[in-house]
């Protein structure tokens, strides 16, 4: 008998993953009269917008994210688990985890997210930084204030122009805003720091396969983007696709023609595509998926066939107003997770009215006040975008209001707490190139 | 010709580690009219009395260490090179960095510190944590947090007990506060976290080969400590001593019978020697060590025979009122850092006059409240411990007096930001056990 402290009786509703899909969904159902489980690889909820700024060592790990337990903590009915779910037995109506230990569910919601894809070139994890967890991050924080360590100890002209060399991968709102931050990073917040480097000298560049960065966004608003990127001093190559990456560089084929951009630090901002246990949960169920491993959902969030699942988040693939999939953003995750939620408080499996979005818009942040922001159609760009869209959020968001006014912060300061630049290895590790999820012992 | 940015004609003060010793010299030599190199393996100051609180959750990683580069921002005379330093070349008045490159010096201040000893255990390193760099502090939180997760996943009550039992070897200062704050953790700031385990069921265990816990302080007060562990619920075994470890506990001797205590946390504070370096210059000096590697100073803090070169901080053995070698602390280290600072800066080569401490007394914390103190013979325990001890401090230490209040709130209070709980890794790496000074790639 699957143990998870449910009383005799009572349903179980099993959330897989604890994004802002899943733990969403945990607090409304917090109260209800089911009972919980919430299972994650991870002890901690982690606040995606900002994941980019604890790599530019501007937020500090701890304000980036926030145990899972403590966000549940007097949800009574709730239990959480730090633990993998390695396949779905659909039949039995279970969970199946890591060791083999099984959740039994009434229902449940599948909310595991993305992860970074290098689109078969797995060998390029081992020299790029991807941008997904907690440890992608501190690990690129530690190679970029290691970065600058070398150039400053290093006695060669060209190594040290190596070292300050920032190449970044993918022109989506991830690579925007590492770009920007970076540019911020190494251009504005440094100065005086060092003796033998200038780190204004550092180059960072976005080289974005597509002709235009921001692709969801309107063309006028990824101009904007464009031109934000180059004021800050972020070289912008629209257009560019990358062939080969090593420890020492990038090859990109430009229109047919190689070329070589030597960087010690490359961050992977290209891809992304399902969590693998998503294809268990295909299989297992017959749905559809697309080309990212992204769940074909019915208008209702649930799975074709099996009204007891619910797919959520990042995961669900869903058309939107206009035929165009909804985006992967935070607002449509909370959303998706209070409309399943709300039918199993009325005693339902799962939702059956279909789930409509509320367009809360979508902000990319380039840095130093400047973004851009499209919301009901409405374009916006620099502070005003930030105004507005954090007002809108804060509006909604009680809970996340706090970091989002952290987040507020961050984008329209200068970079803060010296304590986040802290490298934690010593020098030999930052030569080093472990996957990105490897963590200090942990 | 080495490169430290020397201006022509100028002393060259080089000043290797940016402990409490190398940084307080940096600092006060920062307006002289030298030129300062500064050389670590990290690019960050540690304020060791929080480390262990790091590793409680308790403190972030940026609340207990600050880059130096911050520390000397507007010292315009000072090179800060985050390198390791090999060797010494005592005739050229030089020292060696690991790739080859020499920084010349007139004036050379060695304060490289102590790093954790197993007495020839290596492969307990493997299987143990220390607590003496940052990357030890995260790779121990993220070990206690994870032992709790694993805990909670687990559906086999033996299983259970081993990772809710916390062994830490060693009952100096660090053992006792890392014990202390273990128990604090465990047993008063969990309770709701968890649905399957009652934290409060967890046991800390402390092992010390000696006959009494914190041998340097009097019997009195180590009675005194050992019952505020009793209190906190922390079992204290004395005259114990470890003669295997691996990944799943600890085998003791006690009074030659042999006893095993089952642990997947397993705390090592049990010794340090000097940082390897250290050897090199007694080597190049002809320096005496004492066991530990410390090398044996005249009383101006000065290498015989070389008046050029000053040792101060943890590595320099020197008697004390009442011919006991002066203790490891802070204090000591930064007035060390001043008397030697001040001869450099009449344009000395180094201190001249004999060093003579200003006792400021020494401190070991138990955590909610209870701590011990010795002040010029004078002992205090409890709260008034901390108190006058705090006083003392912030009443000399300007600079530090800042991490100090923070270090009193963490006395006195509970555990404080859940961020500081977050482990960063997945399940996997909890149970994988690499060396502590293994960090996220950086």
């Amino acid at each position: 008998m699957p143990d998870n402290g449910a009383a005799a009786g009572r349903r179980r509703v099993v959330i897989v993953g604890a994004g802002f899909a899943g733990l969403a969904a945990a607090r409304r159902l917090g109260r209800a009269d089911v009972d919980v489980t919430v299972i994650d690889r991870m002890n901690h909820h982690l606040f995606q917008p900002l994941l980019y700024q604890v790599a530019a060592g501007a937020v500090s790990m701890g304000e980036c994210a926030s145990p899972i337990r403590a966000s549940l903590r007097h949800r009574r009915n709730s239990l959480v688990l730090m633990d993998e779910v390695v396949d779905f037995d659909i039949d039995r109506r279970e969970v199946v985890l890591d060791r083999g230990e099984r959740i039994a569910y009434d229902s449940l919601i599948v909310a595991c997210g993305m992860q970074t894809s290098y689109f078969g070139n797995d060998e390029w994890q081992n020299v790029t930084c991807g941008l997904k967890t907690l440890a992608d991050a501190v690990d690129l924080r530690n190679r970029i204030f290691g970065a600058f360590e070398e150039a400053e100890r290093s006695t060669d002209a060209k190594s040290r122009e190596e070292w300050l060399t920032f190449a970044v991968v993918g022109g989506g709102p991830t690579g925007v805003e590492v770009a920007g931050a970076l540019a911020t990073l190494a251009k504005h917040s440094r100065k005086g720091d060092y003796s033998r480097i200038a780190p204004e000298d550092s180059r960072v560049i976005l080289l974005d396969a597509g002709q235009r960065v921001l692709a969801p966004f309107s063309e006028s608003l990824s101009a904007k983007a464009a031109n934000g990127l180059t004021e800050l001093g972020v070289t912008v190559r629209e257009g560019v696709r990358a062939t080969a990456i090593d420890s020492r560089g990038v090859t990109i084929d430009v229109g047919g023609s190689t070329e070589r951009i030597t960087s010690r630090t490359v961050v992977w901002a290209a891809g992304v595509q399902a969590v693998g246990v998503t294809a268990a949960l295909a299989r297992g169920t017959g749905a559809d998926t697309d080309r990212a491993g992204r769940i074909q959902v019915q208008p209702d969030l649930t799975v074709p066939g099996h009204p007891e699942i619910s797919v959520i988040g990042d995961i669900a693939n869903l058309e939107g107003p206009g035929g165009r999939p909804l985006p992967g953003l935070a607002t449509v995750a909370i959303q998706q997770a209070a409309h399943v939620a709300k039918a199993i408080k009325r005693g339902q499996p799962g939702a059956t009215t279909p789930f409509r979005y509320l367009d809360k818009g979508a902000l990319a942040v380039i840095g130093r006040g400047r973004a851009i922001c499209e919301i009901r159609g409405l374009e916006l760009s620099g502070r005003m975008a930030l105004a507005t869209y954090l007002g809108v959020h804060l509006f909604y968001l009680g809970g996340e209001g706090k970091r989002l006014k952290l987040l507020l912060d961050w984008i329209t300061t200068r970079i803060g707490n010296r304590g986040s630049q802290v490298i934690e290895g010593e020098l030999s590790s930052v030569e080093r190139a472990p996957p990105g999820e490897v963590v200090p012992s942990g």
